[in-house]
């Protein structure tokens, strides 16, 4: 549940703006590398903190700076003066149990957004907070730790393919955004296997750990949800914005990015469709095994009870007992039983309750 | 499942703009055919990737290039070429899992749609997305395999029936478009006659195929829903936009499709409720039988089971039990069964219980 | 079902603006009926299919057509002619599955509704297609078959009672469309009869037909709300319709109109809630019964299996069995179980499992 | 259900305007009563019929005249030709299954709402309409019979309490939509004590009638909320209309009118939400309950029926069985009894069946 | 429930701006605590009634007057005079039933909202109302009760951290408001962790108390909504508010205490799915338990039933009955039993009914 609420009990009474960092602090030094490119040349460095103090390059080049890492307040501290990123920035910056969101601060864009991981050893679906502050000739961004989902703009950087190179600051902000929205849809190729999984299971050998299985793929989507939509919001708000720093040819990728953004969310509802429809599924499949073992239950009883009786009646100890003398009896009765037994199963037969 | 969600994975890290097809590659050679009309004459031929080259005619002719088939980059790219078409735009084509949406590119408009149908050997709805660019004097139409929804399209140019000829790309795209939500209705149609055949089914013999048969329906109806809800929002979009392509007389017929469009939504809608109703429908049927069985076993067995019971105190084999001796004992035991046996089923038909 | 989609497969790959009927053509001839009418005079008149060619009275004469029937498709094209519809227009008018829409089509208005009937014989809602040509000095009015919504307007017209021989041909489709209205209340009241008869069987003595009872009113109902949700929204568009053909005193009558569809169609969503809630209570109060049953059992059951084993014990025919021999023990064992029996229906007595 | 839709079949082919009440007519003579005052002075006066062609005074004197009882057509049309009413709003007037609205009608505002009461006695609650006419200078209001609700509003204008004698007639018509508002409240207390109470009830001690109690009040909620819900957006019509009757210095009672109605609607979604989940609560109780009746009967024949069938095998009178000659067979067989008996109970108690 | 609707019945008949406390009166005399400051120095206070009539200092000093219990009339009225608070507003202050709600007043702002805690003892949530009116220079705000929420901002005003002390009235108004959200989390915390205790329980040992668990959760939830949905509209109200009483620095701190309000409403959302998947999975798991005993009975029954029937056959005391005059007939029936037994058990196994 930590993922549902980050806890920030420790925060409470501080002044808006106070740097504090809510959410699990990793122990590793951050790291801090940074990129300065423009069309002709590449320089990729990784900075010590003290390095911070270097100047950025002056536009055209585009500098990135990326952070792993948002424990160290001294070192976020350094990149706000550095900058120039506002506290309350700074603040939300910290804070990763934020709401994706995006602000036009005049000079600078202030991006808020999610990136999710399915971590196959806990099944759970795993989001950390990415910030983004770009401005004219830069963009930081703030990652909670070390991952993958930006090294494929690396990699363009490096090679210089498409436009990266050369469409300024506000292009790679675009770019970084639209590396984690292709991240959502292979999250979403994993649950959308998972629920055939499950689909599959569920016709064939339900157990009783399935409901568990689809409760747990149900939350996790809730989960997914609660990360995506909002997505959706932001991305529409940085297309709709009048930014000076949102050039007017990357509107066309923009809406691209929404596209993507509205197709994430459209999927996770059909899945949460899919999943009520599997949980349903579920509970009358097993209802109806229920109803078959209930049904033997009542063939085996409503046929062998009334047999029972005849044979107690028999095996009575009255001294005048007509029949126990008759030398046929037995054989009658056997038949008799023989005779109503059949008779049952035939009547049950035919009202299909077997 | 891969219907929900195409693999994207090996598109990852790719510039925006990287032609990669996401979806099935079909094996066979991408078709392409040509249409060139204007009022008085049609031209219509099969084209050879070489003869890509060769100019659209100028208006008042309108182009028709129709491709099948989305596996072979280098035809892609070559229309690209020829019908200046923004490399973005070449991406959302060959990328077969994108959302129906319309761009108006100020020289050209861009629409991607989904042409449905009901493959009654799976049962399953298949969905296939085309890709319009209509241009001024042209029209391409990227289809990922060939079919026969625009053969109604092609014969009305060729007998010049109607507008067609006359009424310009635009008209020619709506007439696509057209073709596709008439397509969409014998979806409809056909999920209709399910529904109906089903609710015969579940109010008549229940068995337990039948709650598997009307999942697989809402799954589909799912995945139906997810194709044609952003058509509505799509047509709409190209209604409202003022693009200079969009003659006026053209509104009415764009009206008309949005029409047509809401009201495949409305009765998905209407379908969305029933299959909903039929599953409550099965599940209390299912339950009433379950109710009737156990109603018998209950019958049964408090009848006899009492019975059984006297008929077990009088074969104790006491010494001392004075009933045994008497003479009419039996008689009088056999007699009171018979009383307590019909009096217990009289008390359960007065309780209703029968 | 087919009343939800109507086969509109033979109407695939005809160009738009065709006259084909789309739904279950009727066998006799169309009825066309034709009023002219002033302040001062009125007069009436059935026509033969030639006699359309008489060209309309001009205003201030109001001329209403009535055609009843959509399948002769000579006549519809032949009032088409007379009157100066688009044939975009005719067609919808022939393709009775259509949706409830308003078009302002500058020189007339376009009003396509529908009208609801109860049929008592089948217990199904039968919807039937209206659709109005309104233009300066006549309205043309189709419909699928002789009915008698419109009966009251021709009365009104008859007798002049009331401003609809002064108010013009707007104010004449706005009678019409306001008879449809008042005849949708009178299906509600039926609905709602059938609602609370239906709740009443629920509390006394539901039987397994009630259940197919509630189903069927609940797909009446989807297919109800299918037809007067549209009506509000075309209502409301006629409204803020600025069209010259709608004087402005007609706003205030045309506002009652739209309230009482809103009405209708709240009175749709308390009904939906209300069958919802009524399945529910018969779903419980079924699994209530179906507990009392199996209480019984349970009580027969818990109190008779042991007492028949103690005799079962009794009954063995060990040599040894000492108690066999003593004076009371029959007795003594016949106390055991009274004790035995009535101590266990006291323990369920007392934890209210009886 | 005539609560929901009330008959309006006998009106059906009446023009729209014409006078006829639709609703159950009350038995008594309508009541009118007169109040005159301004700042310094009231004069309250209960009118015959035959007063009503008193003229109102003139403002800055306020005329209230209230009607009790909607039945007697000609009353109101007289009162209709002395405040210069409109024939259709007469109309809905006394049509009282209208839904509430507001008209801006130049001279007049026109205000139609519902007000409600809990009957103790059926446990329904009643709905009566309430149809204001404000002009400059009097308020008309029509009631269906006499009530108690608007006495706290004569109380102030007797005593001259807070600004109603000073505030002109607008404010007259709030204060007495406030006085309906204010008795939502007051049902909405006794909804929520019976959600209260039956939440008890449903925790300690449910019966069979509880969930038809629950069901009950879940119809009363659904009829509370068809009449609350178009409340609140009637007010928000009064709060945005300019109409020059409203006085600015009225816009602020009429906002905190809203936030009542809006909060009297939040408040009705929170006890949806409750019965809802009270219903599930009654639901999984009772299935609760059945499974530990289940269980008993599980225990009791699991552990005796295999008891009772060893007891069966030594009844058998088969001549060579050599166990029945054994010294210690019976107390052996005993023993072995007893030992699977309290075997198989504690196999039950180890897997926490019991 | 009183926490639902709060019972205004003795209010009903006062006219609007009358002063009468809605809510539980406190006994204790409500504290008044006064702060003057500036960005040089701190005045803190705590006032006695008579004192009120001090005059508030000029601006650049803040005045924040904080009454701590809203039962006394007198004081309530004193404050209302001294900052020429309007009669409604004040009458809005001691009904502590309200909405959240912001109403710009030109001179002043009126702020409405909800404090929440969790109160560990009864685990309810308790909400106290706080109303706020900010005019230049001063800020008075009212509370049911002394509490522990606003501390931190007055700790923050003693040393004199962040901007509290320069940036006006308005800030000192935010700063309150943010304190209440703060809150809001740390209660969304304790939900958060008892939605995971109650998650650990169903999938682990649910009993007969977890049902009611969950349903006491989610009716705190529903009431938890009630509060925190309007606070987010309420917030945006105060954003898009052009009182100049708001600076333009402020907007940021705003529109950041919006997303905080957002987050929280989607938190709840999130909760709520949550939940319910929650009760689903406990009444699916009861299911299965059922049904585990459900087949343990059958299995015993099954099998013994038919065995006992064979016993029984031999238990008649039939004279002429051959087999049991056969030498091994006895071992013999024990060897069919014991093959019957095992039999039934292995079609048992082999239908996986076990």
């Amino acid at each position: 549940m930590p993922r549902f609420v980050k806890k920030q009990s420790h925060k409470t009474g501080l002044a808006p703006g106070s740097l504090v960092m809510v959410g699990e602090p990793k122990e590793a030094a951050p790291r801090i590398r940074r990129f300065d490119f423009d069309a002709r040349r590449v320089e990729e460095r990784d900075l010590a903190a003290a390095d911070l103090d270097l100047p950025p390059e002056a536009p055209p080049t585009v500098t990135w700076v990326n952070i792993d890492g948002l424990h160290d307040m001294d070192i976020i501290a350094r990149i706000g003066r550095r900058f120039g990123i506002h506290p309350l920035t700074l603040e939300d910056v910290v804070n990763t149990g934020h709401r994706p969101k995006f602000d036009d601060l005049e000079e600078q864009l202030f991006i808020v957004f999610k990136m999710l991981d399915f971590d196959p050893q806990t099944d759970h679906i795993r989001s950390e907070q990415v910030s983004l502050v770009c401005g004219d000739g830069y963009v930081v961004s703030f990652q909670e730790a070390e991952g993958d989902v930006f090294e494929p703009v690396r990699s363009r950087i490096r090679k210089g393919r498409g436009r990266i190179r050369t469409a300024g600051s506000s292009y790679l902000a675009y770019a970084l955004m639209d590396a984690a929205v292709d991240r959502y849809f292979s999250v979403l190729e994993t649950i959308g296997e998972r629920i055939e999984d499950l689909e599959r299971e569920v016709l064939s050998e339900p157990d009783r750990e399935t409901v568990n299985r689809i409760h747990e793929l149900k939350r996790e989507l809730i989960y997914c949800r609660k990360q995506v939509w909002p997505m959706r919001e932001m991305v529409g708000m940085v297309l709709r914005s009048d930014s000076d720093l949102i050039r007017d040819d990357l509107k066309m990728f923009l809406s691209d990015l929404q596209d993507h953004a509205v197709q994430a969310v459209d999927t996770l509802e059909s899945f949460r469709d899919m999943l009520t429809g599997l949980m349903d599924l579920y509970l009358s499949t097993m209802s109806q095994r229920m109803n078959e073992v209930m049904k033997v239950l009542t063939l085996i009883a409503t046929i062998f009870i009334p047999l029972t009786f005849i044979a107690g009646i028999y095996g009575m100890n009255f001294k005048y007992m007509p029949e126990l003398e008759w030398r046929w009896a037995y054989f009658g009765v056997l038949a008799l039983m023989a005779v109503l037994g059949i008779g049952m199963a035939a009547v049950f037969k035919y009202r299909k309750w077997l």
